[in-house]
């Protein structure tokens, strides 16, 4: 069978791996575990799972609508932001037009672009930061989708509230803007922007975010996307009947009250943030710095081998070869004690003799 | 913001309706509930729903694998059956391709076609048959795809081995013919073919099943497609990432082991489908011969309000409106004391001067 001529285009996706028995610091998951109070909806749920769910997942739309000061009308749930993105290329990219995309960023936009013959189109960044005017440079007349991660995946680094709106204000009206804020929560720059007020009075930025990371939930694979209400109802049209399972829905309504859970969760990356911070300075390895649950982290040798032999160590973490970041890794933070593991095998690879960052 | 031209074509799924404390038989659900491994998978598996899911369910392949004596590589795995009809189309079809469908028949067919800009052609259908000499006379040129579902939603028709095996040789070998066979578990007619028999000779026979039905499953979303390792290994180029999360991975996979429960739901739909057969008669309903866990009724008037009637008395049916059979019903088989409530609904109905099928 003869495939579409776009598949060519499509790359594989490198997810960040785990051994059994390993620390796994490779895919900026909650090591707190899920959110308790999810749990127990599963718990709750779990023997109506005979039943189709509810399509528009009304009552999850609701419960974040309250939280953004949107309407469920400026709401969409996708099957992980993944699947948000998909949806975005399906409603807005006609083949041949084109997405503006940060040259080291999370490989789903690309993904989602080719997938429906879109053609991608890089914007260069500089020491881990996205650079807006370089992105704003490459927009041109075949240029509908604009992606913007903030705080940017794997780099760390942010784009401030005042340079955002003001670029959102050059973007043309018939060019979407997306802002996947996949780890928002984590941010504490006092300049980090809320993206959903940039929703309120333009049709055409699409802000995403996602309950795999400060909720815990990323196995049951629900993001959304808060945009105008005209946007989200086209959106719509493409979104499969059933996208997201009942116990999906229910988890995630109950993570939103879990604020016990949120703060320390949020409290741990705090610290254990700074702890990893200091001791990769104290290693010799070069960080971004970073407003996320992750430190962007550059070994000065092949990444994949380093990781490698952190692996053997007894810890994962992600070689950002894929990123064209061939020597750089993205370690998440973990808790104090996974941290501490992380250490131990770091200087482990470094006492071997081969140098960390030489 | 202009949406994709396609959009135009989509149309909205009208889901199976529910409401509060009716008896619900208008999604074809498993009435025993879930399968009770799935459910002790589910709270082994909840605590770790932090984590990301293996992309490749390899556990969950290697048992369908298991079962239905093909390789692991032989299987992908979606989001529901939904998900892998739209990788179907998302790998096979350019725009402007053309798409072969029966003319009612289960409705993401044509949506997935429309999705990727394909054109769907449908072929007419005889007392709720489809008809494989009319589909044949529909595959030109710019076919790519042919769709058939046996036994067919909505009507419980079903085409037998032999004549499905000599369609399948007929099928150009650049054409694919996807099969499928979500209900194909409550099929009991001897020549009901085993449509897997197929893709082991031939390239181009992509069979599609599914845990929503037999194995009570439908809120988590698991759906699965067997056909030669390369075509699987095409439609992993265009699968997400992570487009099942882990409790459906090992629900399912535990579900699979739940003979016991497989066999008592096989026996309630064996005998409740003759209680509804022969209380649809005595209400002089016509119906089609099912070999599904539905029954397709002729009302002999409006569905839509036939149902809404029914509702009122506290049963939901799906009325076939969107389907293109504005008098139809789809009646899922439910257990004995579903059947009594809605004979009763059916008889007040009736009674109420309303006639069912005057």
């Amino acid at each position: 069978m003869k495939t579409r001529n776009t598949l060519a285009n499509l790359e594989e996706y490198v997810p960040g791996r785990k051994r059994p028995g390993t620390v796994k610091l490779s895919s900026n998951e909650n090591p707190l575990g899920p959110s308790p109070r999810a749990l127990e909806a599963i718990a709750e749920w779990a023997a109506q799972v005979n039943t189709y769910p509810d399509g528009l997942a009304c009552e999850l739309r609701g419960a974040l609508a309250d939280q953004a000061d949107v309407a469920p009308e400026n709401i969409i749930i996708g099957n992980g932001s993944d699947e948000v993105l998909v949806m975005t290329a399906g409603t807005f990219l006609n083949p041949g037009d084109r997405a503006v995309i940060p040259a080291h960023t999370f490989s789903q936009y690309e993904f989602a672009t080719s997938l429906y013959d879109g053609e991608p189109v890089f914007a260069p960044m500089q020491d881990g930061r996205i650079l807006l005017d370089e992105m704003r440079a490459l927009i041109g007349e075949n240029t509908r989708l604009v992606f913007l991660c903030n705080p940017n995946n794997p780099t760390g680094t942010y784009v401030g509230a005042a340079e955002l709106r003001a670029f959102a204000r050059e973007v043309p009206d018939d060019v979407l803007l997306v802002v996947d804020e996949a780890y928002n929560e984590f941010a504490e720059a006092p300049d980090f922007p809320d993206a959903v007020e940039l929703t309120r009075d333009r049709g055409n930025v699409l802000v995403l975010r996602t309950f795999s990371k400060l909720y815990g939930l990323a196995s049951l694979r629900v993001g959304y996307g808060i945009a105008s209400a005209e946007l989200i109802s086209s959106m719509h049209m493409v979104k499969p009947p059933f996208n997201t399972g009942l116990l999906a829905q229910k988890a995630a309504t109950a993570a939103l009250t879990d604020t016990a859970f949120v703060e320390k969760t949020l409290a741990n990356n705090r610290e254990q943030r700074e702890v990893l911070r200091a001791e990769l300075d104290r290693l010799g390895m070069p960080q971004y710095p970073s407003e996320a649950n992750f430190i962007c982290a550059d070994c000065g040798r092949d990444a994949k081998e380093f990781a490698a032999e952190l692996a053997e160590e007894g810890v994962s973490v992600r070689p950002l070869t894929s990123f064209g970041m061939p020597t750089w890794v993205r370690i998440s933070v973990g808790t104090a004690e996974q941290n501490r593991v992380l250490v131990g095998a770091l200087d482990n690879v470094r006492a071997r003799g081969t140098a960390l960052h030489p």
